[in-house]
């Protein structure tokens, strides 16, 4: 018995994978013929379920590895191992109010909402109307939509939200929307960025350096494989070898201090502490 | 203002840092002398607070990163760079129920429960008693407690839980227990394992071919950071080389099925996408 | 003017090279018709010199890299990356005496010969006698046959040589050959082992430990190559993750000493220099 | 036996290494006390020869990699990782003519000299005396003083030299010194950078687009090394992270055709051959 409403990923007989938001009544209309959700309700996780034509149907319950792999994309999308560090770093978690720009195809959206969870909140913003819409859709397909505000504004003129926990931007020219990130976010708060080349990286280390903004770091996220053969072990012949350079830093705290003195971000444990 | 019951990070002058959970009333002890809650509570986040000897203090919302990195440890620690993949992999979220061993200092523990939330459970198991009681603390300091139980139970007898969404095994000698996974989670839920040697990776490895487990796959993340210099950005000099291998799979399905047809877990798009 | 017996590289319009020792009277038939060598003598190197039909090609001195690239391969080759440590680590240089099996298609041969000089000698032993045959066409191109002695002799009887400056291994099963190694090597002689998977490293290790060997290390040799774009530079999106492990020891010394006080091979330096 | 005028390595009980190059009158002075260097002469590689005070000292033949360890440095070297590469990337060998600048403590000078030969020639050039006093120094104690002709000229002004197989630069702003570079190598010949920032490389990078170069490659080599232990077998914990990138490119030929039509250094196979 798997309940109505919980989202269940079906694998078809040659591995595509359809999401669905179960509703008892329901039809899967798929390559294979249809699939009475029904069925999937009272075969519950790991049955196999047929379809009208008698194709077999695994049910499963997603991960979000699933759901990033399944993004429908017409961008490149933000890769779960970049995702996973970046939800770490920026401590996003239930009940988490976050900003992101572009969101793309969704993927980090997706995560962002995945992990928020009901009671948070993701803001999303978008200027290209396509995108939007497809991001939309991805949301939709796995029940995530109402944790998401995808805006088509223009963030050249400020986010338009207050005392966001965090902040995330996948755009090219990042530098340009620096200024509006302090009025956006609580004072301390993690933000993070994404850019493929080292010159994007230097041109945002030397806009950050205007401040204020502490604790930045660069860093790039490796993931190597390996042929699972437990006799002849030994890493994948081909690997990606980049995807993009993660920089993370944390607003400089507006200090509301009438001593003016500086708050003090440089943590003593960061030097100590060696994070592989 | 700080809602009373909000974790907050307190950051001394020289970078040490207090989490606390807020009440009004409490005061903090520290090296640099006692610090009012009160006064943190309502000067908020980024402020600056002083004790009584007049050291400021910053008040910070924490990452997960940053509890991690401040988890008191008598073990070598699962890091944020592995953590960060495990969840997205695991597909750990808000209400999951997930099961861990051993759980050591607990930096793992605390991811879990920080993405768990307060509908999920996570089940830890640690025999030895030290560390159980040291996981306990690190999570009672944060508190998060509540959404763990550690048991001191070992783990070759089974693990006592039914239907958990994931499972993760950071123990010497996994394949002892791989047994016992079947009956502790639903069919086709993910699980991972963190290994530190190629030996133990090629002796789990071969413990699983004797099924039920699919999906299977070896990695390791690597994290090359740079100094954030913007007019000369380069690579640090050193970088931690490896921290252990993670291995993943997905419980291969029990049937139920009359027919006796195998499920299938042999996603067609797994090896058309390449994720790094 | 380049001088008769000189190796040059004669690129063609589509980038196809060829490889020729020089000599006045020769024609080299192409795909894009003949060229006469007297050109090419006499315009020099960086000269575009035309077939009869027409078509330039360029005249260049070849380094290394070009002949290892343009090896005719009909088996893995060992790549530039690992060549140029194992030349160094082995100490190859002019008048160098050393043990290669097996040969393959001749990428390590080719370099080993370069280095060795015309005073130095390379031992190769291949016992395919496919592959022999090619490793010596391939050599003959380049004029670097005189200096390797390529024989189909079963390694496990014995190299048949006697006091070798070095040795490498590129065989499945290196460790059925240790027992030859000693009587093969000078005293304290370098020698090295390229092998694809984690295990049989890990077989080969366990056998050296029955010596006589002595300052064994493991180690991959991984190259990074990024897009060359002053404005955009940034890494290649995929790279080559894995080629081989390479395993480096010395001979440990047959004493000699009647006072039966072991050498000692383990190098102070070793521990204090980190070698990246 | 070892013949009078080769080059020894004498490493002491506790690892200290002397180099020396073989007379059979000579004493060596060590910490351990004088060694006669008849002894070694007539005990041979492998051999444990004694102080006068009755400390062991073991006779090897030393390996270029033994040499680059022991360079007696007041700067940062290039390593053994980069050395081999841009050797056979160079296609410096027997009878090689190379121009190298700076040489700072000589590592990659004592290379190039090591595999020039006696009928090579290296082109050493050094701005600072003290320098390239040490260079010297470290050359002279392992015989290899005679194939280095080491200029304290400004390379500003040129180098003075003409027709060299190849260059390798190694200074702060190789940008300033490209324009030397036609007039002193053959056409099509070879070079390399070493830098250790990004920032530097992009620069390099847009003043090569000046032309006339080929062919532009940049690079980077990392070694990871792994615990030799057979049943434990496990990367080392922290690695050598960055040293510098590597950058190569090809003269691009001087045509001295009257019919102006380019060389075209575009190799097909540049494409299709994947070099890790």
């Amino acid at each position: 018995m798997i309940e109505s409403g919980q989202l269940v990923m079906l694998v078809s007989p040659k591995g595509k994978r359809y999401f669905r938001v179960l509703q008892t009544e329901d039809i899967l209309n798929t390559n294979d013929g249809q699939l009475q959700m029904q069925n999937v309700v009272h075969q519950g996780y790991g049955a196999v379920v047929y379809t009208h034509l008698g194709r077999a149907y695994t049910v499963l319950k997603p991960t979000l590895y699933d759901l990033i792999k399944s993004v429908k994309r017409r961008t490149q999308i933000i890769y779960p191992k970049d995702i996973g560090y970046i939800i770490v770093k920026l401590g996003i978690g239930p009940g988490c109010r976050v900003i992101e720009a572009g969101c793309g195809s969704g993927a980090l959206t997706t995560a962002l909402a995945w992990f928020a969870g009901n009671s948070g909140q993701v803001y999303s913003f978008e200027r290209r109307e396509e995108f939007a819409a497809l991001c939309r859709e991805n949301l939709e397909k796995i029940g995530l939509e109402s944790r998401v505000k995808i805006a088509g504004r223009d963030i050249a003129q400020g986010f338009g939200v207050k005392d966001a926990d965090a902040l995330f931007l996948d755009v090219r020219t990042p530098w340009e929307y620096l200024e509006h990130i302090p009025e956006a976010l609580i004072p301390g708060a993690p933000m993070g960025f994404l850019l493929p080349t080292v010159n994007q990286v230097s041109t945002l280390l030397a806009a950050m350096q205007g401040g204020p903004f502490s604790s930045v770091e660069v860093l790039e996220i490796i993931v190597r494989r390996y042929k699972p053969v437990p006799e002849r072990l030994r890493p994948e012949d081909r690997m990606v070898a980049h995807t993009g350079y993660l920089i993370f830093a944390r607003l400089g705290a507006a200090s509301g201090q009438d001593d003016g003195e500086p708050a003090d971000f440089i943590f003593e444990q960061e030097k100590e502490y060696v994070e592989p």
